[in-house]
């Protein structure tokens, strides 16, 4: 019976960036928590604890911090993809790395109408991520980036319905053709890396374009369910962005349940609700084109979505 | 040896009302938790076991819905106020009651240039809390309102030193003339019952502008320690909001060290940072006028300022 | 109009001290989180920034880590103790200084049938708790113990009833005489000073008895209330230890609801329950005795309890 | 160019079933956290929004209450497929469906040295876990379970060595060979459906056998790194549970730094530790048999694994 070891990676998790740019008195800030794993031919360090092929975690992070500064954080995809490549070049067993890097949004402090030099406000609203796992090196390599949003929580007061579904024994809902519709959306697209391998991404302007078509088509879709929504979503991405290949969506339904004020002698016309925690629907789907690059290792440890 | 009853209370904590008003097609959303504890002559309750004088709290949660209705929700402070009114009103073991609300804010889903009518995406920032305590009722009744803000995330990138403090055999931290500082503020002001008491406050108003307020002084003041970017901040609102007559603040000093690169041959002039987790400095103050109303019963069960 | 600081304080806050005694192959293991606080004549700190009376929060901090081999961790209780008289008598501003600890158990490994020497798993119960209150030093010296624990999850499937309750137009809760009681318990007590200010307390056997007696009197008392529950619980307390002056509980009502299975044609007595998260009842008291010494400031900043 | 909706899956994610068993006096209590997906041929419900082919999530919850009054918790595994299996008996459209079940662990509380009948404390240590993953119905029915244990924090205060690993230009950590090596592990291990085919597993007696086996062999283990440990710890598993195809684990390295207290003049040889929360390494491997039966949709959303 022979026993051995299986797909394994390792790396260090969620060290938190944070990138000044004070080269003029306007500072820029870049706040990242980054995370990095490889992947490959580690038996020794598993089977006989040999750790010779073994880059460690600690330098990993301190590869990121020093990067930090000496690439300088422009996006964090073109950040995670340099760190990946250097893991991958100094580390001989390893075929292939994943970085995860996740960005947190500072908005400038207004005084006097004024968005101030040095002075922060953090936007909590989502978070811009991104996956890239690299395989190989040099004429062998392989890229993919997959970016994304997560915590955008929105919520449809109207417009939304839910009828006309399958019903067995068990069966209590009611039909309705008035609800609130809300989520706090995940959505991570992969890009074509017919795109990506010459370059032809400009990475910030895509991420805030399809991040308001997003939002601008979960405003306008009248909603039959969840599923249709984001199928709406995902199509508009996908009809107006070339250079996206496929788009992922995990999203709960944060159920608003109307509340019975009856027993008081009031009606509640879609006015009160109480919002629930715990059970709550869960919704994923892909969007994707037929003709796309293939995905390849492209959703290797994307969280949530392999 | 006699054994009795100490101080006591009792309520519904964290029912999440989400009131819309839909009365055109322009949607709003009030969207609150709201908890409520009532204090008083409960002995029987807890030493025999009967609950006579006990309004439950189940009671207490659908009174807060039906309120919703009745009521609406123009103000968390008058919305709080009417349901410890309301609490004292039909319990009469209770002398006091005590109403938190914590309010999420909504922004309009931009479509075209314009703000949906029904479509909204949650504004991450900072939450508005209020907490109302009441006692008695008629003519012996007394009110207090603290409201304030949570979750608000605030950083400079440069104007903050620390310097020139006690040493003794455990000091080795360096002094310093440029860091990071950065906090989740909590910030929270007793409204002078003078004031409330006439219905003299403007809650949103009042409201909106110590917020901005707050943002500005911090983003303003050079800072030589936490401690005094706080006390500043207390005094301009002070200064300007004649209807505070207190307001408090915790601080964590969400530490950013600045890593050193130095092995690896670089500079780092502030430039690269790692934001810490624990452990964190607490900075908790309180900036107050000596003519204010007696403060009374206002700081009961205000999480973390009691 | 006078403007002036009001309370404050300032420390480090979770420092997470673990201390190995490895003197013999038989480890001890202690793991804490350690928060200091010291309040005092800080008004320069604060109004001009002058940090000359300030002992920073690092070097707070630092104390903690140093004591933990210097002094040791014998009990939480002692080490705390030693940490505040510290503070107080290296800070001449410091009128007065507050820590909190945290501890959490770990139980040995058993490998055939013996506690491993060395390796451990955490023992996910309740947290054992202190927070001492010292003011001032020598003659002058007072100080306060509170010890409790927290995150104690404790249920019964009977033995619990609700009725007899006040009700209004806005109650529609059932009556029960068959509910499951639930809770995730805080209790903290403080020992009386005539006490522990000649050492007569056994730090660890007092917790220990206490906290078998707190959850054996939950067991033993057929419940009309949570209140009832928790006075009894307190009363045992006093009684069985004079060391004792007062305990004080929180204990949130996790409310666990019978689900109507009726539309599947199916009876539920008491057997299939949904576990809700939000709302929940919040339940507080105080029982104590009347002679003991005054509480002075022993509860000041004991979170949850002041 | 083609826009067609890819992989999706969706159902109710967390309700929070609690089961009594009151047929004596002595109850019995099961504590889960049920989540269930379908997945299959769901296109119309994404594209033109027709919920025809779609079992409602709120009936996919109702049926896990009606179940565990019907069906009774045995063990989450024989719970998990019987729901997976009902799924998709009443929905015709899905092809599979993926169950995972969270059980928490309640003790008897202990009064005059005897667990009592109806009164528990949560015991707090590790969660255990199942998914299942079924495919078809009759004939043409696959089905896998993959069972396991979360948040179970482990500590070997000595017996771990670090060294020996490669390095590069941005390498600082110095090599150990003693130090505290410490993880909250998650592992999940697949039963060979060669096994569960044929209702071969007695599914409490191997987790707790497999439980107590990787206890065991974290604590005998000398470490040479985590990954070596984990590799050992599977290997075990393996070697002596034929029932078992495979096994997972992911580990973050939870590093307790010692801390320097040389310039308070003392010496910390492995006594002093700050426990720090990130960045943290996470290490993810596999082990598994060659002639085991293949995983097909084995892994399918299981939580950090797939």
């Amino acid at each position: 019976m022979a026993i051995r070891l299986g797909p394994n990676q390792y790396g260090k998790a969620e060290s938190r960036v944070v990138r000044i740019y004070r080269d003029t008195p306007r500072h820029q800030i870049r706040d990242l928590n980054v995370s990095s794993a490889l992947r490959g031919r580690f038996e020794e360090a598993h089977v006989t604890g040999d750790q010779g092929d073994v880059l460690p975690t600690d330098t990993q992070k301190n590869t990121a911090f020093a990067f930090a500064k000496e690439k300088g954080v422009d996006t964090i995809e073109e950040f995670a993809l340099a760190l990946a490549d250097r893991f991958i070049g100094v580390t001989p067993a390893a075929d292939g790395a994943r970085v995860e890097i996740e960005e947190y949004a500072w908005d400038r402090i207004v005084v006097d109408g004024t968005g101030h030099d040095h002075a922060f406000v953090r936007n909590g609203g989502g978070v811009r991520t991104t996956v890239v796992n690299v395989d190989g090196s040099g004429e062998d390599r392989t890229a993919h980036v997959v970016t994304g949003v997560k915590d955008l929580t929105v919520l449809k007061s109207t417009g939304s319905e839910f009828f006309g579904y399958l019903k067995d024994e068990y069966t209590t809902l009611p039909e309705t053709h008035d609800r609130i519709l809300a989520t706090s959306l995940v959505a991570r697209w992969r890009y074509d890396s017919a795109f990506t391998d010459r370059g032809a991404v400009d990475w910030d302007k895509s991420y805030g374009s399809i991040l308001a078509l997003l939002l601008q088509r979960f405003a306008e879709i009248h909603s039959l369910a969840l599923q249709q929504t984001l199928y709406g979503m995902g199509e508009a991405v996908l009809e107006q962005h070339p250079e996206v290949a496929e788009i992922k969506f995990s999203a709960p339904n944060k159920h608003h349940f109307l509340t019975d004020l009856s027993p008081f002698g009031l009606e509640n016309p879609g006015e009160v609700f109480i919002a629930a925690d715990r059970p709550y629907g869960l919704i994923e789907a892909t969007v994707l084109r037929d003709e796309a690059a293939d995905a390849g290792n492209a959703w290797h440890g994307v969280p949530g979505f392999c």
